[in-house]
């Protein structure tokens, strides 16, 4: 087993990964203590999948345990299901000793962390992430949220869980694009903040590619201990350092928000949002910004060789190509959306751009003519 | 000015009391500096009230300016309502360096603190309590929340604010019933948590009665010090010494419960509430429990005595005769309401019980056949 830890002070955890270790949920649960009743949470792709294997291992402890199963897709990360679980939750009993685990995606990770974040005003939670996308990145760190029609994550909670355990072997049921999707986020990882990483993910894609469970442990691993370190400097995304970790994301959200939430994967959305930062960066150089000299087109084109071997798309129009008709991505409409992001502040552009192979920084106050030159 | 801190670490603030201080809403809350917006809850009593003073205060300080006003009452605390403001928030562009403003009771901190908390998964938020209820103990210590059908505050946070402003000149506008109302919860103080301020009420209670400003100020003041650092010892009703400020309220909050919220103020339900637990301490005592042998018929009736003084319910029966027809209160449904009472861990009875003036503990698993005992 690897385990990492996340070290928040009073809010400390351990990330562990292991393979086959769904079969000791139980154990992990009753080791928090004091554990009133177990309250699973998973959505309907995941409960045929899994649903059997932990709900088995929960019971064979002794734990009481509630089950509550979700529709896929992120129209669940919405305040109605959310009401449904809160209500849930007071039905059956569940008190301040009770325990939400998510089972499952960033979608159930995110909602189950929210209700629990904000049940009877706070609740443990305990996270089993079953995607990709979910173990590298939104099962760590206590980012929880739901939407709201107008905008993607509007409502949440920075809470940490109590645990994560993370058994790569579930990888192996993904869907293609939902794999895909996760590597999208790796690739972040490596491009932004660990250049060694990034080399090892150049090497090792034939094994990635054919999804080796071994690799997959320790890729998984790494990604976790670099987001564990970066959200021990900033918990909450005060002092600016923890949005390095939204390297790619602002153009990234911004395409996932015109196509439709939901339309493409996650990760799609960061691979080609990452390599748009790069352009940025590169743009930027060529009007004389000395922090950007070394992001130049062999810069760039390593993160594009490297996002093709992993057959993620590079381009706005990769999406054509992989859903048919060439989705509507107007520059104007893109940079419209950036400006209500999240990281936005005082309505002025902010992106994470890279500095070199595994560096990057926060810069503020972007001019919009500038993030539209890259996007045309 | 009275300036109070509450000490939590890197969530410290002030709670400033000073007669007229609404005017300098705005000079307090420019000084917590970068503000990009500031959006001003308050319901639809407070509005023609106060609305324009701070608002005015807000924008003579050249802040942004948003103003919302929701139905006045407890039903405002529902999901429905903290929709809206999240809705609210983003249509006017609130970001993360926003500040709530919570201008009113105890149902506008509440509802506007979760809102706070959890837009973007949190943005500042400052109280400007106008009620006794509110100035003496919801707009200190971070409790926010709203309520479920089945439950009252049963989602919510604890979100501490950047500040509270406590102006005692606005208590001369309170209805007759919402100032005894906060008077329940001033007499807690004293009974639960402090010798000599109880004896100090039992000196004042003619100017009380005469709502004397300068007097208030400081029972507010000495109210909200001993709220401070309770809270400080136990800011999230983790090792059990925070519940000590719910004396009386697991009784209280089950009569508000069986009359229907809001049917009765909450105060009421206290100070009712607060002499059960008194009558409770002495029936364990006569059961040969040492800790409660100084409670006693003589410390009940002082008890009694400053609860009638100061023009409050003292028993169930009181309630009949201050509201009508004698409300339906019976004791079987009241202690099933108890049970479900958030305070309740793994369905056991637990209570704030008195040991002596101004001295309490927390006693968990008391059966519920004693409880019915006091309630009959």
């Amino acid at each position: 087993m690897i385990s990492i830890p996340v070290e928040l002070k009073d809010r400390s955890y351990d990330v562990d990964i292991e393979s086959h270790s769904l079969e000791r949920a139980g154990v992990a649960l009753a080791s928090l203590g004091s554990v009133s009743r177990v309250l699973l949470v998973m959505d309907d792709n995941v409960e045929p999948l899994y649903g059997e294997r932990v709900s088995s291992a929960i019971v064979d402890r002794g734990l009481d345990l509630d089950v509550v199963v979700i529709p896929a897709g992120e129209e669940s990360k919405s305040i109605d299901v959310a009401y449904s679980l809160w209500e849930h939750f007071l039905d059956c009993g569940a008190d301040r000793h009770s325990v939400a685990v998510a089972l499952g995606g960033g979608v159930v990770g995110d909602l189950t962390g929210f209700v629990a974040a904000t049940y009877q005003r706070g609740i443990r939670f305990y996270q089993i992430p079953t995607t990709l996308l979910a173990q590298v990145d939104s099962s760590v760190g206590g980012k929880t949220a739901i939407d709201l029609p107008k905008g993607k994550n509007m409502v949440g909670a920075f809470y940490q869980p109590s645990g994560v355990m993370i058994d790569p072997e579930v990888l192996q049921s993904l869907p293609d694009d939902q794999y895909r999707s996760g590597l999208g986020e790796v690739i972040k990882y490596g491009a932004s903040l660990d250049k060694t990483f990034f080399e090892t993910l150049e090497k090792q894609v034939e094994q990635i590619n054919a999804r080796d469970s071994d690799i997959l442990g320790k890729i998984v691993a790494q990604c976790c201990r670099l987001k564990a370190k970066i959200v021990a400097e900033d918990e909450k995304e005060i002092s600016g350092r923890r949005a390095v970790l939204n390297y790619g994301h602002t153009f990234g959200h911004a395409i996932e928000t015109t196509l439709g939430y939901g339309t493409i994967p996650h990760g799609f959305g960061v691979s080609i949002g990452s390599i748009l930062a790069a352009r940025l960066a590169a743009r930027l150089a060529s009007k004389g910004d000395k922090r950007f000299n070394s992001i130049d087109e062999t810069w760039i084109n390593r993160q594009i060789e490297l996002t093709q071997k992993l057959h993620l798309p590079a381009f706005l129009a990769d999406l054509g190509r992989r859903f048919g008709d060439s989705p509507e991505t107007s520059p104007q409409r893109l940079v419209e959306l950036m400006s209500t992001d999240k990281k936005t502040e005082f309505g002025k552009l902010n992106f994470i751009l890279p500095t070199s192979l595994g560096e990057c920084v926060y810069l503020r106050g972007i001019a919009p003519e500038d993030v539209l030159a890259v996007l045309t």
